[in-house]
Parts: C-alpha cells; structure tokens; sequence
C-alpha cells in the first residue's frame, strides 16, 4: 500500500458511505426489488411536464451557474429575493458546503442521536466535533438541542421539521418561539426536506434574511426528482453569498435545472402528488394495524411504524421485507430503531407490502 | 452585515467563479448567442442512445451512488479494474474531492500559468498555496513543473494533456519519460479532458495502478454530455478509494448515469464526432487564416487562434465576437492571451464565425 500524503484530517477518516444504495442490495440479492419504498423517493414520479423540459434540454450544454431562472422562480414562488437563495446539488451538495464554510477541526455541531446521517458525515469529514440530543417521544427537541448548542459553543445546529426518519413535526409557531434560545453566533440549519407533505403551519415564519436561520429544501421529496439532484438553501443574502466561495458553480446538471423549474410551474400536479401521499400514509398505516404494529403520524412521505420491540425484533421484519422484494429503511439508534420506516408508494407498491407483511413479522416472531 | 463565524479560511475566501457563463453574458446582452463556441462542450450533441437513455430514466429514483454499472463499463473499456475507477459530478468536482483529500493550509501544489483555473479555486479553496510555471512555445512544460514540485515540495501537480486553453499537447511517450523526474510523493494530475479528441499516442501508457498519477476524463467533451457533469478518475485502488472518505455519495444524477454509460457504448457514434472535430478544426484554422489570424495546432475540440499582438488586442477581437452573438472565450494569461480559443461547431456555427469575425478583426485593428 502506498503511503500517500493525504491530509491528517483526511487519513483518519473512514471510506464510508452514509446509506448503502438499494441497487447495491439488488446485486446481493441477485434479483430488483418488487417495491422501492425505503429512500423516501417520491413513488408517484415528477410532473410530466418536468420529464418534458429535461428531454428538451441540449444536455450538450453546461447548466447555467448561476441557475438563474430557477433562482428566480424560487423566489417568486417564496416570496422572497433571488439573493436569499443558492442552488446545489442536492440538500446533501448543500449540507457539505455549509459544513466546509463553517467547521474546522475540533469546532462543535450539535444534531439529533439518530437524525440524518450525511450531515454527520459532512461534519466528521470537517473534522468536526459532533454532540447529540436524544429525540424527545419520537420527535427532535428544540430546546435540547439549542440548550446543547450553547452549552458547547456549537456553530450550527441541526433540525429537520418534518422530521426524519420518524416522520414527526413541530409546528412552525413551535419552532419559532424556541429560537429565543438559540445562542447567538449559532445557525439553525432547517432541514424541510419534506415540507411539501406537511400541513400549512409547518413551516416556520422566519424573515428570510433572518440571519440566525438556513433552511434546505429540495426536489427530491413531493417533486419527484431525487435522481436529479436539485436542492436549494434559503437564507440571509450574506450567508448565502458565502456558498460562492465554495461551491462547483459548475455542478448543476442542465436537465435537472429544467425539471426542476418545470416541476416548480406545476403546482397542481404538486398537489396531486400529496393527495396521494396522504392516501398512501392512511393505507400504510392501515397495513401496520393489520400487523399488530403502531404506525407513527406523519407530516412526511413516509411513515416510521413501531414494531413494538427492540431494534433487532425490527431489524427482523425489515430483513424479511428486503428478502420479499421490498426496499425499506430503518433508524440507525435506539429507541427509534425499534421502528421500520415505509416510504409512500403508489396502491401496487402498497399492496405487495401488504401481501409481503404478514409473513416478515411471523419470521420475525419466531425469531 | 452578520458577523457569521465562518472559519478562517472561508472568511478569507472570495466570492468568485472561475467562469462566467455563457448564460449570464445572455442576459447582460440581451439576447440568445447565434453560436456557442466559448466552453468546448461538443456542439455535435451526444450520441441518440444517450438521450434515449436519459429519457427512458425512472428520475424519481436516487442514483446509484456506486456508479456500479458505469464503472464496470469504463473498467471493461480502458482494461482495467472498476477499483481503479472513481465516477464523479464532471471533472470540476473530482478535482475538488482530490484537493480536500490532498490539501490543507500551507500545503504546495504546481500547475502552468494560465492552466485550468477552476483546479487552482479548488487549492485555494483549501488553503494551498500554488506555484505555478510558464508555459514553453505555448505547451505545458513537465520538466519545469516537475522541477518545481520537487523545489517546493508539492502534494499535487497538474498537467492537462492535451492543453487547455491552448490545445496543445505531448506523446504519451514524452511523459512517460518525463514522470522519471516526478518527485517521490507527488501526485501528477493528468488531466485528459480532451483525451478523445488527440490521436493514438497522446494518452501516455501509464499503469492504472501506478500510484505516481491520477488521471482525470469526461463524457463533457467528445461524448457531448456537459450538462450531465459525469467524471471519473482513474488510479491506484488505494488512491480512488481515498475518494470514498469525502465524496457525495449520492450525488451522482441518475439520468445522467444511464446517458454515460449508453454513450460509452456508442463508440461508433463517437468516432463520428472525432470526424466532425477534426473537420471544424480545419475549418476554424481556415477562417482564421483568411483573417490574417495564426490558428495553433490542437489535439482537442478547439482550437486557439493567434492573434498576432497583445491580449488587449485578442480581448477586443473576442469582444467583437461576443457583440455579434459568438460565445468564445480566451486564454487569462500573458503569453497564451494574445489568442482567443474557438470551440469546435456545425457547420452552421463555423458559418456564423466566418460570417462575423472580419468586422471583429477590423474593429479590434481600428481599436
């Protein structure tokens, strides 16, 4: 092995990866999955007129550095200034930028023990020091985490609402009144990757140029375009400004900018889609019951069903989905790992999960 | 303005962008350009499978986020081993990923002056300080900059082969020769961007797992597909698998996988657009020659024109271009900036230059 000269950061760091990728278990498994319902992807697909505008793009073309009119759009569609807004390559693209801006080694983060997993990935690849609030009954606790924050001096801290992988909320009236706690010289990184499935009031009102807070959205979730890998960050003008010092400004896939900014345009369709979602959380609910599982409630394309034991029992009936063809996830730390978390999929999706359910749990029982 | 606790470096950073886009001069202007041939994207468009891959792509599905299937078909395609290969958003954003792995303050890297200027945002995004070494007779010179790495006791020193901006290039046989003066530990960047568009012999016989070299390629050029940003790299295993600790797993467009992988296998597709480069760089070698401009000779899909005084002089001509609606861009720095670079176009495009470059000439001449 040669003794490349990479950075000492570099060289204690793993290679990892935060999620292995349901392709890689197809190729263990030697067969595709029946039903994909474990990486909150949006089953229902994107607007056509998305799959419209990226056929139509000259894909021989770089995209637009500046995405500007997608910039633009967003805006309108926020009500607020193209200045507040960055685009990248997905939430993820954009948690790591923001992480490179603000954590050197040994500067201190503080996030959920069981929240998104490449948020930590980002931090430890910074060199980060990461501290961790237990979730509070299944819901991520603002004031913990904020009371973390200051008591370690923490530059960012991370929230997801809704959040994931359990599904649940706060509401924005919530999140409000908890950043009163929230120490000075800290952001809040506002994770609402899945805000367009949940209820009007969800989503704080917070001043864009509020400069205590960056919210991250994406068109993975509702719009149906996670393969395209288009995210964007709202933020005071200054903050969002600083994304320029980092960034690939040449990363954006061309296509994708037009889906997205087509899938944006269709606001009808958008609401179709979270019809179904909500149709979809009642039947998986449904199908939990049916089990003898307790679904959670949700404000998110997915929904987090309590197995009613530890996370190895949980674990059982995931390895006896995934063995049936069916694609799901799970939380990575107790107590949340005594769930499993089933992405909405379209009434086929759900109907092999219900045909597959019963006989996962069995196995799992008998143990 | 907010005092945001961005870490020293960050602060220290502009907020730039090694390129303007085409786009962006669009909108300063107020019109569509008539011809694009200021960012070398292959104007022959990518292969009609390409996009019936792309299309036929389930979008609402993440990635693969190991690029198996394309991986596996670059390995079979350059005979050698998947773990030699790392797939990544467009060269831009693999050079990224090979400075974080590389470079921390203080740490010395070489290129060329007046070489790939997104590498040297890259160093000085992760706070190295860069050397840099001047061209000879217009070509990058690996002696000299060999000679400089081991004088500064550089990590990293990059070599575009063939050249950008100026299109010229080395016999794979020359740097091989060459690398017996690279110094131990350091790492040639090989950047071969434009590696299709050269003739046999260019791309030097280097061992994939020969860990003194990485070299980097794309499907931006040649294969037409820009505006999906898919690179890969290609190395010692131990090397690549350094990329595994900082990359976006799930950052690669899943479209664009598919539309990689359907090019890659249309080899015969591409052997047409090699054709199609090899006649528009005669045909902009002729206009130039009619204008009384000196075209270089180029081993990729552009060619630089000489221009025959100083880079003021080059700036107005290309000025000109730009008022009559040609997109090209030029060289930054002194020698190369007496020239402009004009990318390979249609017949059509080349039609448009013919047509305006004169008046361009002329103005610039009256200056």
């Amino acid at each position: 092995m040669t003794d490349f000269r990479l950075t000492a950061l570099a060289a204690s760091l793993p290679s990892t990866v935060p999620f292995v990728g349901p392709e890689a278990q197809e190729r263990q498994l030697g067969k595709p999955f029946l039903a994909r319902l474990g990486a909150n992807e949006s089953n229902f697909g994107p607007s056509p007129r998305a799959l419209e505008a990226m056929a139509a793009t000259d894909v021989w073309n770089y995209g637009d550095p500046e995405s500007f009119e997608l910039r633009g759009a967003l805006a309108a569609h926020l009500n607020v200034s193209p200045t507040n807004i960055i685009i990248g390559e997905g939430i993820d693209g954009l948690l790591g930028y923001l992480v490179r801006l603000f954590v050197e080694t040994g500067d201190t983060v503080v996030t959920s023990d069981g929240a998104y997993p490449t948020f930590n990935y980002h931090v430890a690849g910074y060199g980060g020091v990461l501290h961790k609030v237990p979730y509070a009954n299944d819901q991520e606790n603002p004031s913990a985490l904020f009371a973390k924050a200051r008591e370690t001096g923490a530059k960012l801290v991370y929230l997801a609402n809704p959040d994931n992988p359990m599904g649940t909320w706060h509401s924005g009236e919530t999140l409000v009144r908890a950043l009163d706690d929230l120490p000075a010289g800290c952001i809040l990184v506002l994770d609402e990757a899945y805000i367009e499935c949940a209820s009007d009031g969800t989503a704080p009102d917070i001043a864009p140029d509020d400069p205590r807070v960056i919210r991250m959205r994406t068109f993975s979730g509702a719009y149906g375009l996670a393969g395209a890998r288009v995210g964007y960050a709202v933020g005071a003008p200054d903050l969002i400004d600083a994304f320029h010092k980092v960034r690939n400004h040449f990363g954006m896939n061309r296509a994708a900018q037009a889906g997205a900014l087509a899938a944006l345009a269709d606001q009808e369709y958008l609401e179709q889609v979270r019809g179904h979602v909500v149709a979809a959380r009642d039947r998986i609910a449904e199908i939990a019951l049916e089990n003898g599982l307790t679904p959670l409630p949700s404000a998110t394309n997915f929904v987090a069903i309590d197995c009613g034991r530890d996370g190895a029992f949980a674990k059982a009936i995931l390895d006896g989905l995934i063995a049936r063809g069916v694609f799901v996830r799970m939380p990575f730390v107790a107590p949340q790992n005594r769930c499993i978390r089933i992405s909405c999929g379209t009434e086929a999706d759900l109907d092999i999960l219900a045909a597959v359910l019963p006989d996962a749990v069995r196995d799992a029982q008998k143990g």
